[in-house]
């Protein structure tokens, strides 16, 4: 029974696999007749960075119109009627992971405001590390917040922003913001990217028929053919703006001062898709490496390399490439579990089944296994999967990760488990960890051998050159919500619990 | 074609007949365990007063919690799971008239906003005529409005308040507010109630089991078996208060500089249902009272008294009554029609059918009809009842309405067609108002008949006891909005169009 | 204890009130261009013979089209985008009362059969007393029952018959049915209408530019304008089939043995809305002189008759008119109802609120008050009725029923309770059903008042001119299945049970 | 412009790409307390086999339960709610492709009939070639078809069957079929399982707890962690019967005359998952070395080898280890498109986009490329890939298709488009088809590679050892409704036509 104890039982059920979620991605058009289909479209491309829900803001030159569904893109905006509701050349969206229930449409970006020259509409991947503290300070001044969402503290500083233009006013709120964030923000005749000053959210601009998109990811750009012009720098906005005569001005400044740049790697590591380019890096490029450099420090005897699909498929390819072991797709993915299978019977959990994965019993019988997956954080799922190759016949099971152990939270728009809860926190040596997972050996990828694999130099230590707390603690902006615990002040949590 | 012109051909299918529609009901209890079910039973039977969306806030001694849902009270809020939703022992609830779509929801009332000593929900029935000037200033200085409703300004002017206590930041917001509402409002421990310096619109205290309640008409307090207890005043407001004890303070404040009450006829007339006490006046009788005058003053020789249902049964029992004439159900009103048939095909345009009324040709065929209607607005639905009584074989058509004529638009929360669309308005004089409607006759109640009928004494030009500018143009309050012109400022208008 | 049992608290709750179902309306059309929109049409004006579901099917010259739907007619047959859907010149349609889920749409009616030589549709209201039966027989012998509707076993008659034209087939199955029905069937050319031998459902002939309709009632002829033309006879079957040049043939046929007609009483006394006629009778008039008859036969001495709305009223103008006793609406409907409040929590029935109906008190304090129902079925209702009427401050509440005591069970198409569960069968005497429900006094109309109301004559017991066997016991048919027990027999219950 | 006709437009927006389509998987259980809940599990490994509507039939001793749903097994069945109400030990299932609508429901499987001694419900997968003549007989001898599958024509002719036992009556049936299914019956007390005499679909016997299970594919055992037994014979049935004693008695039976086994090549091409075993041969290892064979017999010379996601990738993984060449994920499938983009706008198609899959841009520019995808049907999703790889910066784009050109129709459950639609029926040679394609090279696999990949041997025209009639119009059945040209007899076509 003391096993029971180790595995614990309540997380045990995890379809959503052992990751880490991160909160949005964007996208943002301006002049562009078709902008709310582009903006649909670019958005699917973005589904990876959240599945929960999906808005879009249109300006027509009259008006502003807003639509917002909870679920997927394509469950909702390839309908033309929907978009036949969003009408005109300017457009952002927004595309979200983790909220619940109908009500929480409130919170769904696109958020809204009308200023006193004319409306705003603001969307943004990330978070700020003082949104708590912004929003006691101008609630107390006789601000109403009608959604928990920190988007709406930046509506709120714009509206009180004593700044005649819309940017000013723009550039004045975020000013007064800490922490990562990719922001797109539209009005009347604007559309206005942001990026925080160290560059931990990606956000890239591109170019279709002339007129500028910012996105997320590059991938966004492939769907519709929009060309990349360039990543949106560390600290800067860009203000796009149509003339009188049509024609679209492009502003760029630095509001921010100037601090290197430190992407975020878990882009590289797990969210971003695989055929984007993040700071004009290539994310598969950057995978497969992690698996090459993953083979040379930690190399291991055995008949087959199997990925843990879909995240350790490049790095497997990288690692078979290199240790001269074939590569198989010795565990296949079910296409069809989506989202749905969120609420397992009793009988489904006790039957331990694998609705997400199953093994692929010809490829793995009788053999040495190294299974290739790009993290760990809590290892229940590794766990399951180990037990599920072993009942496939596999005579050895070695897991490599493409990554560095995880032993810090992010407060920059992934969502983390407790720190408790993490698997290099539980245990006392890596050793522990692969008992506990059940595998005869467990390597993880060194923090040096992984800035490898996708900057080409090692970590500098003086200035890193990507963020990367979860893996080392050092966070690369101040933490004021936490280190004023505001976050755990009661008064400051919402009052209104509206059902789902 | 000249008929075509005056017989509006859009118009031409209003099924939900042509009537004038208020915009809401409320209720509220403090302090009893079944707040929310007891707030559901009282907005079910205050259903008459708003049918397209209802919304109920508790608070259970920790949060707040909140429902809105589009559709009847009986949809949703008969469901065990939902009432379950709504813990605590104060709520308050509204239903409301006339807002269409899914996202409208942020439309729908009680509002809630989370001040920074607690949250506050409120809910009116009402208007403010000075609503879009306010709204103005507010946004000039910073203010963010999530809604296009009214009552979001008050939760600003509330939250922008410089007292300290809810109840002063409450009153304080009232003071700037003008035009007619009965108002509630809940927090952390109080209930509070508020009417309009004039008492335009209707609001009753209630008991139940010691606990107070509020509401817009005693039949809200019939239906769970309350004491009807007094009329909140005009200019009062009410701030009941759970002590620290358990037991429940009761403090009545009349902030508002005293005017004399002037109750909206219109309630008398259409909106409150019969059963209901308005201003200690029974409803029924003030209408059964109405169609006697009304037969004193328009006599006819005819062969049956029919009512329009259902709006002119009352009358038409009193006609029938003072005048000897036989009451018979001439029309038989189908009760399926609901709200659902809201897009009837051109076919069923074609044939003229009457889906919500049919006549009942055994007791008009061969028949002097003299026709009992509650009030005309438009004519429209007038017009096609008399061919249906003519198609039915009625020998003659005579009809008598229960009000006088109708030529104002109203900004207290009953909802106008333009002044132009009214019959009175669009004729010359009252034979050709018969014409169009194409009776054998045509009588309206005086307005001296009607004040008798309610009031027992005829209008006083000099100081009138009801609010009764419909009719004579002689409006109430101020017309701040009116005036200003704010309302047709573009710039004021809600530039966010969310589609249903 | 013991009231407990005497007050069934199970039933205690009957939202729909204490009264009779009726399964169906049906409607039919052939030759019309707008068939299917006029076929929603009239099923809407017989919404009252059922409200749980509706089906129309059509023929356009090439295919059957079928749409079914859960819920009003109004619902789903209004919207332009479902009678799309319902193209072609021939249409029948049905509105039913009593199924719930999803799944049961197998069960709604029309039910449609391939045949060899093209395809059936039909549609029926009543009740077959040998429907068990037959279906024993036919899957004894190899058919496949897909629905548990008896109509189903009509259509396999219809298969399995060895004649050659549609027309002979569908009398070759009557032949073999008893009970009570008003069915109609369509093919590709034909609409072929017929009722049962002894006449009890009812069904009307009328025509519409020329082109026949068959119609449970004349109120859906009423609601298009269309001729009433005559009652379909009792055993007749009448096939109206489009020729070859476009024209309508009419071929009236009376296949069964001739009997006495003996429609059902209780059309007259609460199913029929009160502005048809039935066998050439007003249903208003029927109920009026009801209300006159009662006031003849049992008197009393009362300050104000009050109907029990709706069903009450056109007998409490008569029982006023024939007393003098002033009719005044003492009790108000609730007409938001509808079917929603469908599950009260254990609070609602706790407060023993009223959502149905409310005391108009102003009319009823201090007052002799005698209450005009139109039935009494378990006295459940009238028990609730008597207490809200004497706390709203009645002195005295005496209760007039416009028709005889229920005792037997119906087996023709009206959904009856068990007769233990039957007022008239629970008591001794009506001075035990008179302190049951809480009266003054209580007082039925006698058949023969009855009889005089409807038919202007007493019954003649050898050959009684109305179905009454529910107030006589003296059924006009026979019970094949009830006598054989079939009812009761395991093996024929349908084995699969469809979830909801 | 002329492009435009070669380049069919209708079909260019083909999302769930150009591949041949399978209409259904089953599963069955006999006597486990878990029944439905496993045959959902098992069916969600089957969803592959088809995703439009899902059912399941469950027995309690009793009575039979039945859930059927549109949409994915996870979508519904995983819900407990639904799950309890398909209590019992017995239980079989069925997922589907290609229905749509709600009234469609009526087609969905399993479907039920009630026979003289008990009920009993039937599944399959496959295709009777024989369906439409039996139809037309049993229809002219009386019967009723309320569905348009042929499945109903089984349970038509076990209800007509002579025999007494359900088994023989079963197998009465069956007899009269001709074709291709794999089919599941249950009764009160059996489950039944039957192969087609040629064995062209699957269908394997598992255990699990002792208890038989029966379904299309081994993966649906792997799943819950079922023993594989063997595969059910061609032309066998299997009859599982709970004793009285609880004990479960096995009768297996060859009806059929004995004919050697043919298995669906197609299985092994396309339909089966990867990690299934049909007829005892690794799906996996059958399409790795049909990329091993592609690679002997069409070599390429080539920079990267890039895999056609999800089907083309074993194949590419044998291609690339048999030719030295890299495997690289060229092509990133997007996972959320589902079948959810169903209804493109006009621009999304103007714009060219690729919903499902995305160009790796970093591993195709500069590069020469050898696509590997499973097979060509029409050919018109590898001409838009090619172009997306060519935009992404390839300097040579070769295909190497894994299987052989597909002539023919499949009249046995696989959904063809119609002949002249097919590629290889559309060019006259491999150069013209390569052209249309727009590839720099175009090699299909033979006929003998591929069954040496399947099953070590080439092909015996004499006696094919598989089914393979699509390449080779080698039909391995009677084709009866096909040459008697009832497929084309407008009176056979079903009459009725539900819109959805």
């Amino acid at each position: 029974m003391e096993t029971q104890v180790t595995h614990p039982s309540d997380d045990d059920f995890d379809l959503s696999g052992d990751t880490l979620h991160e909160e949005c991605g964007v996208f943002g058009i301006l002049g562009h007749t078709d902008a709310s289909t582009l903006t649909a479209l670019g958005l699917h491309a973005l589904q990876h960075r959240g599945q929960e829900a999906a808005g879009i803001v249109s300006f027509d030159g009259r008006q502003f119109y807003q639509e917002k569904h909870m679920g997927l893109v394509g469950d909702h905006y390839t309908d033309p009627a929907v978009l036949a509701k969003l009408p005109g050349t300017i457009a952002i969206g927004h595309t979200r992971y983790s909220t619940t229930g109908e009500v929480a449409l409130r919170n769904v970006q696109p958020l809204f405001a009308e200023l006193e020259d004319g409306g705003i509409a603001i969307a943004h991947n990330g978070n700020f590390t003082n949104g708590l503290t912004l929003r006691r300070q101008i609630i107390a001044t006789g601000a109403i917040c009608q959604s928990t969402s920190d988007t709406e503290v930046v509506l709120h500083l714009i509206a009180r922003s004593r700044h005649s233009s819309t940017s000013d006013r723009f550039i004045d709120a975020l000013r007064q913001m800490e922490g990562g964030y990719a922001m797109l923000a539209m009005t009347r005749t604007k559309l206005i990217a942001a990026r925080d000053p160290v560059g931990i959210r990606p956000l890239v601009m591109g170019e279709l028929d002339g007129k500028p998109i910012f996105c997320s990811e590059t991938c966004a750009l492939d769907i519709i053919g929009a060309k990349y012009v360039r990543d949106v720098e560390n600290g800067e906005v860009i203000i796009c703006e149509i003339q009188p005569d049509g024609s679209i001005s492009i502003d760029a400044r630095k509001p921010a001062r100037k601090v290197p740049e430190r992407p975020c790697l878990f882009e590289y590591v797990y969210f971003a898709r695989p055929d984007s380019m993040v700071a004009g890096r290539s994310v598969y490029k950057a995978r497969k490496n992690a698996g090459i450099n993953l083979a040379k420090e930690a190399p291991v005897e055995a008949d087959v390399v199997v990925p843990v699909p879909d995240g350790g498929t490049p790095a497997a390819i990288g690692f078979a490439q290199q240790s001269g072991i074939p590569f198989e797709l010795g565990i296949i993915r079910n296409h069809y579990v989506g989202r749905t299978f969120i609420e397992p019977t009793q009988q489904i959990r006790a039957f331990g089944v694998r609705l997400k994965h199953s093994a692929n019993r010809a490829e793995i019988a009788g053999k040495r296994v190294v299974l290739i997956d790009d993290s760990i954080v809590r290892g229940t799922t590794s766990l399951k999967i180990v037990q599920m190759i072993r009942d496939a016949g596999a005579t050895e099971v070695h897991i490599r990760v493409a990554s560095p152990m995880i032993f810090h939270s992010d407060y920059y728009g992934i969502d983390t488990p407790d720190p408790d809860k993490l698997l290099a926190n539980q245990y006392a040596d890596i050793e522990a960890m692969c008992r506990f997972i059940g595998a005869d050996s467990l390597q993880f990828l060194s923090i040096d051998g992984l800035y490898e694999a996708v900057g080409g130099k090692k970590r500098d230590p003086k200035a890193p050159q990507f963020t990367d707390h979860y893996f080392t603690g050092d966070y690369p902006t101040q933490l004021t919500d936490l280190n004023g615990r505001t976050m755990n002040d009661p008064k400051q949590i919402s009052m209104l619990r509206e059902a789902g």
